[in-house]
């Protein structure tokens, strides 16, 4: 467990809140969407006050990122197959389960609320996509030390995520295993 | 003047009133961004009865994809230059200006509020995408008709829009002509 993580789940009574907090996120983004609740109607479903969501996450920007970066990590770990084929296969038919699943466009729903959310927001966004890429140029990084020629990271965001995003976003799914598969080999 | 676009645009009061919608609608958008009013402040902005507005457009969610795709349509027509590689250039560069212009994500913010937003929004999403990918195909159809090896219309959106929209969907902008006629040509 890293610094960032232990800082946003430091266990005992910080757990709690940090859980009760996610949790009471999470239900409003089902229940509402995002961008139609405040702090205090989270405060008030999580039973916290408002000042321990402020003082732990700053801002509404910040906790949503943090709610939605938890999930993503939770639903979609970076693979390790082994070879950058595999790989990338692996993590596109994950983000592809993800977007097409009873989540849906929350993902993309954030992305784009955040944007249109002044600087915090799109600090906010620009922390989210950051850490997703880590972990992307970590799995190309893997590959080019094993002798592979790898695409950068910015050539699988245009060619392998960008395409599911907007066929979701679009309503052009369901995203095939066939489909996925073969914008990745397309890339490579 | 088609049918349709008669129907919306009658002349006289019709005229008029639709002008006075359109430009209410425009102006709450930039002030408060899409899903943040109802059609009661669109009329009341525009001077015009609620049921003026629900007896031509049925729902909020019709006006609004009338108005975007009004704009759309004004601010990048179909190209028509003789080469496949030409309208495709052409169109891809509209976009992009389209996109990281002014009205900024606001096509993109549409899409996602459509999206969100039910059955109605669901149906006024898919009819805002036909009639754009009517207007691709039909380039396509030109390309074909003069014997060029023209991809589908789901290629151009999966590689050519696709990319341009999660990069400003993402703040990985700006889209120089470099990179968006390296989509087209990759792409053909």
């Amino acid at each position: 467990m890293n610094e960032r993580q232990q800082a946003r789940r430091p266990g005992g009574r910080g757990a709690r809140v940090g859980a009760a907090v996610h949790q009471a996120v999470t239900d409003l983004v089902t229940d509402r969407g995002y961008g139609k609740f405040t702090v205090a109607e989270v405060a008030a479903r999580a039973g916290v006050a408002d000042s321990s969501i402020y003082r732990r996450w700053g801002s509404l920007e910040t906790l949503l990122t943090d709610v939605a970066l938890t999930r993503l990590n939770e639903q979609s770990p970076m693979p390790d197959t082994g070879t950058l084929v595999g790989d990338l296969r692996a993590y596109a038919a994950q983000v592809a389960r993800v977007i097409t699943g009873p989540d849906g466009l929350a993902v993309l729903r954030l992305t784009v609320a955040l944007s249109s959310n002044g600087e915090k927001g799109l600090q906010a966004r620009d922390a989210f996509l950051a850490e997703r890429n880590e972990k992307l140029q970590s799995m190309l990084d893997r590959a080019t030390a094993r002798g592979e020629n790898a695409p950068d990271a910015l050539g699988v965001l245009d060619h392998v995520m960008a395409p599911m995003y907007v066929r979701i976003l679009f309503g052009l799914g369901p995203l095939t295993p066939e489909y996925v598969d073969g914008l990745v080999d397309r890339l490579l």
